[in-house]
């Protein structure tokens, strides 16, 4: 059997596919991509906690069904060829796929041995359409997703319910705490109360979606029951899978993950400070920069200080005691928190910015030692909470 | 004491001296640089085998003479900050830094411990002005530089006289050589046997003279006799120093480098073959993409074979077993090498083709085992030997 495609739609295809695979895999065929063509061409890659499948069109063909070995070194060679399609064809063990003057041959090994229990039909608890800016409001929290792994329920974004078509991406990882509330006119069904999308899903779920065209659409649930196997272990309730789905320019995505199985995820509503009685009111430009002056230039921690003296002015200042450097900056700030000097760390800053986005942030804090509120002025959706940190 | 810049001619007097300051260095007053203000503000760096001082233009004030910690931060920070000047100013083992609204403290040092001794007069015994294109010519033979420590002597480029006003830039690593002839219409003095300007010297020549206006000035020769020391070494005889000085757009930069002390380096000109009778003409553009399409995306050695068929074709080929892949490509050749088949590694290849610029590249062989002479066919300055290696 032979089957063609495009060189841009196959490359496409075994890329996106490629993005769930893991550098090195000690089961030699997670590091492949399963290839099932009939009508279309589908590549699918695994960690086996996520797959991901892309499907493109293909020259009419019979079918056909293989595993390839280093699909990146595959489609780095065919794009540096430079031909216009790509035929693959499977003989004895080895695939060969050619394009123009260039012959590749790689090991294959039969599609029955590569897991496909991810790409069972989902069924469905909960369904919407994510716009790009929906995806953007994800975006926004990712920043505070947590990487540590003693508390793995906190290393994700957590989408909870809070409305009938409202729903609110969540993610904390102790030190700082960011929410968003994004819309869903066309969300379906009831999300669960723990609903965590792993922090690898979420990245790729921010990085494929830039180049979908019409939304995302994305299903949460429970893998529908196929052939049940009898087992021990009780049956879980809640969703337990996340699955999303896009078209771009020449390709089908859809994309599958386990959910983090957890109940422990902390009810943040309790960590959200009321009553803050100190505002200050910077231009985020001019903190920004304010920032990099004096702790952009260090990969250490950057213990950053904040000291707001007279009305409208704050110093912003940071020390390295390893290279006996100080740093200290004024700018301008509207502020009601004279003789507040409050500490933070300086990557945290820059990242609750980026995060806060517009051209103004708010800060309300109670003392030196209280948790901050830090808003937006121009856009409710979006609000943070930041611990302070002690500086000298 | 203060002194006065513009901040964009600090920087670049701190980042020019910054260069040649090595990451880590036991020796504090090494990862410092000196600034010394009078007419002008002179800001020098060392790591002892080299010494970089470039000089810019002050405001007029009194004369200063520190030495300043952490200067990549200092600059990187008042970068940040984007003020206009620059004023600095000591006060008891604290050098403070002003910028617009940031202050900079960092410690500092009286300049007397600095190492000077590369700053003495060099007793001239060659020099000549060096153009860009000249420049350019020591860039093409640099890629040959060896890296290994046990010769140390191939670790840089070294320059022969072959004429009055011309010299040979020369580099070998044992598996390549690159030599480039270089007509220097104002040479004066004789260039030893034994000039070899170390690799890293070799670096920052290339990329510092990029900006250079006018030219950049190169001097060979011994440091002056200061206060002589006595001392039980003999005398050295030759050349121990290499000078070079350029102006750029604010800054005069002056270099000094020890050279490579040996009288080993290998006698290159019985190195190159002579004899081939099997030449090989490719498009340099079809050779760097059959080589990027069979070996570019692996970072192993990558070992590559060309088999050299019909009249006007050759294949192109690598093998990683580790992976199970196998690539070929076919490309136009004008060649008279029949049957022969030729391993390479790939990278050197690829270096090769860069060096010798040009459209088109011309492989004079002998067999699958003797050295390969690599022209460029429009220039015949350049020179390249290649030794083969053995595949499969």
């Amino acid at each position: 059997m032979t089957v063609q495609t495009s060189s841009a739609d196959f490359r496409r295809a075994i890329f996106l596919a490629g993005k769930v695979v893991g550098r090195r895999s000690a089961i030699p065929i997670l590091s492949m991509i399963r290839c099932h063509a009939n009508g279309s061409f589908e590549a699918t890659g695994t960690d086996l906690d996520m797959t991901l499948t892309a499907k493109v069109a293909r020259e009419p063909g019979a079918d056909a069904d293989f595993c390839m070995q280093a699909p990146q070194q595959v489609i780095a060679a065919i794009a540096a060829a430079g031909g216009k399609t790509v035929s693959m064809k499977t003989n004895g063990g080895k695939l060969r796929v050619s394009s123009d003057a260039l012959d590749v041959t790689v090991d294959t090994v039969p599609s029955d041995d590569f897991p496909m229990e991810h790409l069972r039909p989902i069924q469905e608890q909960f369904s919407a359409t994510f716009s790009a800016g929906d995806i953007a409001a994800l975006a926004r929290v990712a920043g505070a997703m947590s990487s540590e792994e003693t508390r793995y329920y906190l290393n994700g974004v957590r989408l909870k319910s809070i409305g009938a078509t409202t729903i609110q991406a969540q993610a904390t990882d102790g030190h700082r705490l960011y929410l968003c509330d994004i819309q869903l006119p066309d969300a379906k069904g009831k999300l669960g109360d723990n609903v965590i999308i792993p922090r690898k899903a979420i990245r790729l779920l921010i990085e494929l979606s830039k180049s979908a065209q019409n939304g995302v659409s994305l299903t949460i649930g429970t893998p529908a029951a196929a052939n049940r196997l009898e087992g021990t272990a009780p049956e879980q309730p809640g969703a337990s899978r996340l699955r999303f789905s896009f078209a771009d320019r020449s390709a089908e995505v859809c994309f599958t993950s386990k959910l983090i199985d957890t109940s422990h995820y902390p009810d943040v509503e309790r960590v959200i400070p009321a009553g803050g009685d100190k505002q200050a009111l910077f231009k985020v430009a001019d903190l920004r920069r304010a920032l990099a002056a004096v702790s952009g230039h260090s990969r250490e921690i950057r213990a950053t200080k904040i000291a707001f003296g007279a009305d409208g002015v704050a110093t912003v200042s940071a020390a390295y005691l390893g290279i006996g450097l100080a740093a200290s900056i004024k700018v301008a700030c509207d502020h009601s928190a004279r003789d507040l000097t409050i500490g933070f760390n300086g990557g945290y800053l820059s990242s609750i910015l980026n995060a806060a986005r517009g051209d103004e942030v708010l800060f309300t804090m109670t003392d030196l030692a209280a948790p901050v509120l830090v808003r937006n002025p121009a856009d409710t959706a979006w609000t943070g909470v930041l611990m302070p940190m002690r500086v000298d």
